[in-house]
């Protein structure tokens, strides 16, 4: 089982604490955003007097909410193509366990989220990786290089849109390739897209579910994690008019008898969550995204990718090794008694090498945090080189 | 991935409620008995507003109330021999990718929980069943039957104690001669102990985990479902002093990010539930057990093992197929407008033709709806073999 990149400088991360740093973590994805209020209160406000199982598939109720939910976002879908799981990790584990067997393979573009190389590993499937690139903001690689990646154990490709780490939103054009070259190899398309609110400048998010003649190929995941910041209620779920993939889905869900039921009554109430909550939130993410580049591009040697969704940027920065660069900061670095943490690029590429001096950096804090992160990266990087 | 055996008959249940027909499930293991009000109330009264991740390994304050609640029943082990799960499902899920890789195997005196084989499957992991059987009311079988399965692939022994679904309490002198056979071929005792509260007629429920010398086999798998009545919950733990282990286990953790944070605060507060709540659980339990087997006892042909623990037990009934008697009852047989569910039991053995006539019921309703259920049952076997 490989090692989350994100998690594995914690430790370094609690002994600055311990010594009295102030940690700035621009290296997870736990949004400072408040939960809407019509969830905590459904929550506060429950009558149950026995914590039961749900379905396994979820809550009735809820799924055909969600379905409400979906149409109003242009994926027409029934409560009875959604199975509700545990967190979008689970939706990506059961995926996984039902369309492929040991052995068989994904081809994911990278850089990815780092822990679908977990789920990878505990499926026993093989992860394919198509390189995208910074300079490009890491757009669609070309068609060409998933072709010739294809092979006979090859059963999906999966993307991340908008991505984590690489905050790129694929136009409809980009879907609308991989939608070809997946129904030409019938394979399938999973695309991840629990970010799909976090869509900026006017862009509009198009999702796998709403092309035309993919239904048997196209499995979307979702969670209400970073939607509603609600990451510690853990649910998700999966999407897909392919009956076979439900049928399978359903006997994984089965066996983990159901989801948690208080997060499953917050999901619920969540939909009910005003547009200018949304509104409010895009607006700040926007905001942080802004002076985040800006103020990383001011800095000698730094190459940043400009985000256009999610709320994470990869950036390049002028050291060897960002792993070795990341660990110095929280061990030997402080600004006024003040450091950053960052997570290493490398971990979300599959191939060998790759993204050494890069990091992912999540913009989930205030501005004013952000501004004062990247002033202490700054100093850091100055100080590193010297 | 195998079918739920549990779960197969739910559309017939479904189709003959909506006939108007009132289904008594003696299928499943979901209490009607109230969650602790103190686990209750800590969820009403919360003061989150931000539903965050917790820790992958859950809680700090959780894990370090579990140890103390451990400590009272005689296992002493600290915050860090801990990992809190997202239910029992997810703890055994993680153990046997923790401890096997694909083609490994795992001893399971058989019939067993019948999920076991779902995560067996989920993991790559066969399964290698040890018959036990009626006549001897489920209890351990002669250690010989499982040195003969032990393999160069043998990598586990994973019991159930109290059983489900047998009811079945091992014995001290039980897990004493688990723990040698383990210690000498190097294996790990894995035991699910989420019924450890319910052992009746005075007997006490023995741990893996007190054992001595046996810190680097044994693995304890826990959940609050059964507990406190808190199903829905889901909320469960991996117990061990084994340090590779644990870290294994993190790193399966760190990959779905954490455990969900509402279903957290009920447990650490379920800690609290006063004695007395649990005296009258286990009261009202051995009362509709006594009820149960004396109610069925009385019937001509059937044959019951006594359960000492938990809330299941296994019926031998006078029909060639479980399997076909069990959808009969929900397909054609009512008795004034009122029919049971019950488990088939083929699918709790993994040994084919084994348990065929058997069927699994769970005395999770009260004595009256049990007396109720069992005429039911009666009158039905007399109609299906005239």
């Amino acid at each position: 089982m490989p090692q989350s990149p994100i998690r594995k400088l914690v430790p370094y991360a609690e002994n600055a604490k311990k010594r009295g740093i102030k940690v700035y973590h621009l290296n997870i994805g736990q949004p400072d955003i408040k939960t809407p209020q019509v969830a905590l209160d459904a929550v506060k406000n429950n009558t149950l007097d026995v914590i039961a199982y749900s379905r396994s598939e979820g809550s009735e109720t809820y799924r055909a909410k969600l379905a409400n939910y979906y149409a109003k976002n242009d994926i027409i879908v029934n409560h009875d193509d959604i199975i509700v799981t545990t967190g979008g990790s689970e939706a990506l584990l059961f995926t996984f366990g039902s369309i492929m067997d040991a052995g068989d393979e994904v081809i994911i573009p990278e850089p990815f989220y780092a822990n679908y190389n977990g789920f990878s590993t505990a499926s026993g499937v093989k992860v394919v990786p198509v390189v995208s690139k910074i300079e490009n903001n890491f757009a669609l690689p070309p068609i060409e290089a998933f072709e010739k990646l294809i092979s006979p154990k090859t059963k999906a490709i999966l993307i991340c849109n908008p991505g984590n780490p690489t905050g790129y939103l694929y136009s409809k054009e980009e879907i609308q390739k991989l939608s070809a070259i997946v129904k030409k190899h019938d394979l399938f398309l999973v695309a991840d897209e629990v970010y799909r609110e976090f869509a900026y400048d006017g862009q509009e998010h198009y999702s796998v579910m709403q092309e035309d003649g993919l239904e048997e190929h196209a499995i979307m995941i979702d969670s209400v994690s970073k939607r509603y910041s609600m990451c510690g209620a853990r649910i998700g779920c999966i999407v897909t008019k392919n009956k076979d993939v439900i049928a399978t889905a359903l006997k994984f869900a089965q066996a983990r008898l159901s989801p948690p039921t208080y997060a499953q009554l917050a999901s619920e109430a969540a939909l009910e969550t005003p547009q200018h909550y949304f509104d409010e939130v895009i607006d700040e993410y926007v905001a942080r995204r802004n002076v985040l580049i800006e103020k990383l591009n001011e800095i000698d040697g730094v190459k940043v990718a400009k985000p256009k969704g999610a709320f994470y940027c990869i950036a390049e920065l002028p050291v060897d090794n960002a792993d070795d660069f990341a660990q110095w900061l929280l061990e030997k670095f402080d600004l006024n008694g003040e450091t950053v943490m960052v997570a290493p690029a490398a971990g979300f590429y599959s191939s060998e090498g790759l993204g050494l001096n890069q990091v992912r950096i999540a913009y989930v804090l205030n501005k004013a945090d952000l501004v004062r992160s990247v002033n202490i990266l700054k100093e850091a990087l100055n100080q590193y080189k010297g």
